[in-house]
């Protein structure tokens, strides 16, 4: 089956199949619709020429995950494959560095891989028009936001947590058990990512207490990394800080500096209380198990799924979601009011 | 640009450029030759239709994810996107569950997302002849192998660490360190996947030190999965089974069954050792670090991509490789002898 087969078949002219295969719009409703049922029908026949016809509309939805190896993102991408397969796309996933730039790549991917949508796991949450200016496809921020207003809230679609509200809840629980001199543990304090914003939560929560901000308490392992937060922690430590509770930005980062605190002899919860946001499945296992605050993993990859489908599919426009999270109460926060 | 352009360019027939463009034989080289180069010339037109007629070859490598959710994989799938990426190829990746059939997903995959070529990362250890006939891309077992030898040897390609043997020396690691009665954590001890193979591991390195195996000392936790196996443990110390040390086959299942030991009481490493085999990150964090043999992984999804694309670009057959792995000292083994 070729494409003059299909012409022949439908009573048309060769270019007027490639317009239909190609999408152009310079095509009759009536020839488009022969054609396309012609393709259809030969899709019956298990070939390749059948299918190549077929498949001129790409069915490829792309994942761009920034921040290789983070855990958090494993149970999200899972959930995300599911949905984008069982809707009949196919998931093209690449992963970049925390340092790459996730809009390039994701246009580069739109190009190259001839993309119906995008879905972007983790990025900056300060996107100007401009810089998504190359992206012509529908796409969907995973687990952040435009929390910096710097678009207009209209123009384009996320699901993602609260972030600076939530840490300052969590930073609000260690004070509500009577600490008074809590750290924090971040990535960067100006990165315009969910580390800042995390940041500006542990700033409000001392702020809303009556608490100083102090530099020695805030401790910055620049990567979300397990091991720099390890070794960001072990220095802090070593430099003699004092504290009676941490606050961490991530279930991973929290874990790293746990090790390094047991290490340093600061039994937890005993001699230091730890929270965390994330909620990893692990972190319920290790020990001690820890506090934090769980995000809808499951939800939040299932929603992103739906409203990018939703556009691609022209059946609504880009939709700004909140999830929020649940504390899961481990062992590692003791209340010493 | 139409087909119609590009064969009106090369003084070709419509059918002739349709013929190049499904890559099927009955062409001229000279005809070919120069379609293709129109077609390349094209491409430089940045516009939907050259890009799709120069997409007339899938660049789609698939991946088919075994065991949702295991966090073992994480660190291949990473090294297996960048390294299929970087070599121009698409990643096309599905998960599915331990109890689904990597083979049927994969072929299924190859005519869906005509495939040029599939990773299996993860199932079983005995397919036979019959089962990979719906396959007819090359492909290599990742982090498995054919250890039940129902396959000819030069038929397949895969890259693995030999299971049996590395799960020997873990116990015997044990045993070196004076236990005697050492505790099994296992999935299945006759599922035919890599569970099977570390127990037949534990099952050689007890009679080769003269230990009996006691069914009490088996547990069977029926999955990968770290809760599973925290129950299963759980279970198996209700029950009064008394140990000086166990061997996990996986360090997510240590990790879980850590957690139950702890809870019942029983300290680690004092009261009982730990050892696993996988080598996570996470497991160089946890309290107490965990003794376990880690796997390359790094290696063995930089290598399974090497001998697949090798494969698929026509420079070399199936290659059977081994990899090994290097014991990683952490807390949780004791010696007491």
């Amino acid at each position: 089956m070729t494409i003059k087969d299909i012409a022949r078949q439908c009573g048309v002219s060769v270019s007027t199949v490639s317009r239909v295969l190609n999408d152009r719009p310079d095509v009759s409703p009536e020839n488009r619709r022969k054609v396309l049922s012609a393709i259809q029908r030969s899709n019956y026949i298990p070939n390749n020429t059948a299918r190549d016809l077929v498949k001129t509309k790409s069915d490829a939805i792309g994942l761009v995950v920034r921040g290789v190896s983070n855990p958090f993102y494993t149970d999200i991408i899972r959930v995300i494959e599911e949905q984008v397969t069982a809707r009949g796309y196919t998931l093209v996933m690449q992963q970049i560095g925390t340092c790459d730039d996730e809009v390039k790549r994701g246009a580069m991917m739109e190009r190259e891989k001839r993309l119906r949508g995008l879905i972007l796991l983790g990025g900056r949450s300060d996107y100007t028009p401009q810089e998504l200016a190359p992206l012509n496809i529908p796409y969907v921020c995973c687990s952040y936001d435009n929390q910096y207003g710097t678009l207009p809230p209209d123009s384009y679609a996320s699901v993602s947590i609260a972030d600076e509200e939530e840490a300052c809840r969590a930073v609000t629980e260690l004070y509500r058990c009577g600490h008074r001199r809590i750290a924090a543990l971040v990535s960067g304090t100006e990165d315009r990512s969910i580390s800042q914003l995390r940041y500006q939560g542990y700033v409000r929560a001392l702020a809303a207490h009556g608490l100083p901000l102090e530099q020695e308490l805030v401790i910055e392992a620049g990567s979300f990394d397990i091991r720099q937060s390890y070794l960001a922690m072990q220095r802090r430590l070593l430099a003699g800080a004092q504290f009676t509770a941490l606050f961490a930005i991530s279930d991973n980062m929290a874990i790293g500096a746990m090790r390094a605190l047991r290490e340093a002899g600061r039994r937890i919860p005993e001699d230091c209380s730890v929270i965390a946001i994330d909620g990893l499945t692990v972190s319920d296992y290790i020990n001690p198990t820890l506090t934090t605050l769980c995000q809808p993993m499951e939800h939040m990859g299932r929603r992103s799924v739906e409203i990018l489908l939703d556009m691609v599919e022209h059946r609504g426009g880009p939709i700004r979601e909140t999830a929020h999270t649940t504390l899961r109460t481990g062992e590692s926060v003791r209340d010493i009011s």
